[in-house]
């Protein structure tokens, strides 16, 4: 890829800030995570924002900065975060973690940038420092800008929050925008605009007051494994339908059309089951992989344990049996809800002969963009015109808690506006970042900005 | 209680021996447990055995004896073991494990020795050879008795097994005779007729190759928990039947009069629950808490295991999910035959999405003594004599596995005359056995041989 003496100083600048190694979980690297917050309020500065400044929180700073053109301007709150993923395990990396460098890959012939948080999000994050710089230099830009940059997303954005809930005026803008996901591929874009919610549980079930002999005992007395087993068997139906009562309630039901369009992206079921090795699929009837992975809830055992579970065989009677069980919602979903009639309807089911304990771990509700907001629409003009393809509305099955909590306390709507690959390995040993997709950006960046003045205005 | 003179050697006697730690599972006790060996060799020759010898295993030495007084006369095959568990833990001894010292509890008012042994059962088997000392001295023994007492009982008699098959000739008896079990009380004797067998499995389930994202993965891919689980709830149905196909074939069904019998048992459903704080009892439907628990077949889960187990939560769809799954089986069940169709069973029952492994451990074959043997009969008139109460048919919930590998390898029944409490503390700290049930079991294993004689000459 021959790049122009303004491509070459965007990658020399980003590689500065890709060497400050910005491990938000491990105390280490605290000077690191300054540092990187640091780097990035003088970037903003540059670039000619305003009131620039680093916020400081019980845990890393927020890098908060304002660029406002005009008042009656629609205003864009853009999200990040500058902090990473520990490398581990480094022997792992064919490079250096901290040490970026561009090679070629497969899917990126123009070649990539490798290095801990290039994707995730350093990389993606910039491309908004940039796209602003160019918009200023052209003086062209007809919205406001405000930048929240944070430094605890890859360890629960924990202090993002009190924050958030604190500054309702100072954050208060029309539509959020957030590169932290991908696009299907370089061909075919893409903008998240559902994700899934999460109920996560912890039961456990008490039997007898200690471990018992399975001869002496055994027919006689409750097993809380056998009766774990078969309470966690009457969650769901032969279907695979969940069968606690008002689970799908609020769930959003998609009619043909909808559902014909979310199942036109691209997918090989072939393909997907060599990819994790299973000889068939299993799932809720009457639905699609995709939209079983994305657009359903689901109720998934994370755990379960109880009893022996050494080599060989003990003929034991346990007194307790434990799992984790979590459940993936969807729009309009409520998670404190669903944990509730979970916890109900288990409870419910138990045997008279056993206590049960059901402990509500975390939660987070689901989130959708509607294709009727101006923040969309502009999206989706945006990428058919930087990629010269109509991108596809990706519904992801993960959950992103800001994003519900951003709706929740300040009313807005985030546009998922990601140009990282699924392949990038973010969190895995050799993170990388495409040169063409980070350049890509950039561009449907600006673009954004121009549709959405258009829109709004 | 006050002792005679012969009684008192009888106690220090014992006490030689249970002050040899002969603790079989810890090498560093091989020089005890050949001493106490010794110590068996040299009591039986006082006594006035023949053949008195030390075989030598591949593990611990087996005493053996013989006392022939008329080859036309029955003969009784005594069993016994001479090792004792290991006395951990120590510090909740109220004496030193292997310092021998006899005094009062609620239970035994005329006192017990409390020591590591003393009923299980280096006291119980040392009973026998009093018994013979004093039919001996009297001249009155119309039998002839065989001892073979073992040193690895405690670690599962590896090495008798051989010794048995290979001297079949040696051990040829009428009848076995072993004390290693218990009665109900000292105003209730009872006999051991029947002991459950055996059938211990290991199953895993295999779904994705490697462990997925929950949010990613989840809703569209086979859950092997919960798969797992689904599929140990179809091994049992709503009335807590076992709904494997043949389970209950060869199962023997009592009849009213025989299960009324089985009922007599003293039992109190309360205290039951109380002592393992239970709200309620859970089993197989139509049969009462004892029957539960002795006469018919069980199946439980003896430990399970899969996920992320420990604090907190991970969202994480596992690659594998896995039980251990026992059944006790009751006579006739056939515990090869019972691996095997749990086996096919399990397997027939899974979701083509995942793979299935079943893996038999181990098993045994459950044991029944009818009420027509002539040892039966024997053991039954001399507790009503020696008591003053007719003993009980007891069923045991629990398994003996030498019990059925003599009568597999020996074609021999084994009667289980025992005479320890269940609150003695065998294996636990502070084991004991009571004087009075020492001295009744001389003096009843004398009556048994007086009554074999009787019945079989």
């Amino acid at each position: 890829m021959k790049l122009s003496n303004e491509q070459k100083r965007y990658i020399e600048e980003l590689f500065e800030l890709l060497k400050i190694p910005s491990i938000s979980a491990d105390s280490k690297f605290q000077k690191d995570v300054n540092d990187a917050a640091n780097w990035i309020k003088d970037s903003l500065k540059k670039i000619g924002c305003d009131k620039v400044e680093i916020i400081k929180t019980k845990g890393h700073p927020i890098v908060y900065a304002e660029k406002i053109i005009n008042t009656k301007f629609p205003t864009v709150l853009v999200y990040g975060h500058y902090d990473v993923q520990p490398p581990d395990p480094i022997n792992l990396w064919d490079n250096p973690p901290f040490d970026p460098i561009i090679k070629q890959t497969k899917l990126h012939p123009e070649g990539a940038i490798f290095c801990r948080g290039a994707c995730d999000d350093k990389g993606q994050m910039f491309m908004h420092i940039k796209a602003l710089e160019k918009m200023n230099q052209k003086n062209n830009l007809k919205c406001n800008v405000k930048f929240m940059i944070e430094g605890e997303e890859e360890i629960g954005s924990e202090n993002l929050e009190k924050f958030v809930k604190e500054n309702k005026a100072k954050l208060k803008s029309d539509i959020i925008l957030i590169s932290d996901t991908g696009i299907i591929s370089n061909n075919q874009p893409s903008i998240t605009t559902s994700l899934r919610g999460l109920s996560y549980m912890e039961v456990s079930i008490k039997g007898p007051n200690k471990d018992l002999h399975s001869g002496l005992y055994g027919g006689a007395v409750p097993n809380p494994i056998n009766i774990l087993c078969e309470m966690i068997s009457r969650l769901k139906d032969e279907d695979n339908k969940i069968i606690i009562p008002g689970f799908y309630d609020d769930v959003i039901e998609y009619d043909e059309d909808a559902r014909n369009e979310i199942n036109k992206e691209p997918f090989n079921l072939k393909e997907f089951k060599n990819s994790i090795n299973i000889s068939d699929i299993h799932g809720e009837k009457d639905y699609s992989t995709i939209e079983r992975k994305s657009i359903r809830p689901t109720l998934d055992v994370n755990g379960i344990w109880g009893g022996y579970m050494g080599e060989g065989s003990k003929t034991v009677i346990p007194s307790e049996a434990h799992a984790k069980i979590s459940m993936r919602l969807v729009p309009n979903q409520d998670w404190k809800k669903i944990s509730k009639i979970f916890k109900d309807y288990f409870i419910s089911i138990a045997p008279k002969s056993v206590s049960v304990k059901v402990k509500t771990h975390h939660g987070g509700y689901p989130y959708l963009t509607p294709s009727d907001n101006p923040g969309y629409k502009a999206a989706y003009m945006a990428y058919n015109e930087t990629f010269g393809i109509k991108p596809l509305r990706s519904n992801s099955g993960g959950s992103i808690p800001i994003v519900p909590m951003f709706e929740k306390e300040l009313k807005t709507k985030s546009i998922l506006m990601g140009f990282g690959l699924d392949t990038d390995d973010i969190h895995s040993p050799n993170e990388h970042f495409g040169l063409f997709n980070f350049f890509k950006g950039i561009e449907t960046i600006e673009k954004f900005y121009k549709y959405y003045s258009e829109i709004v205005n």
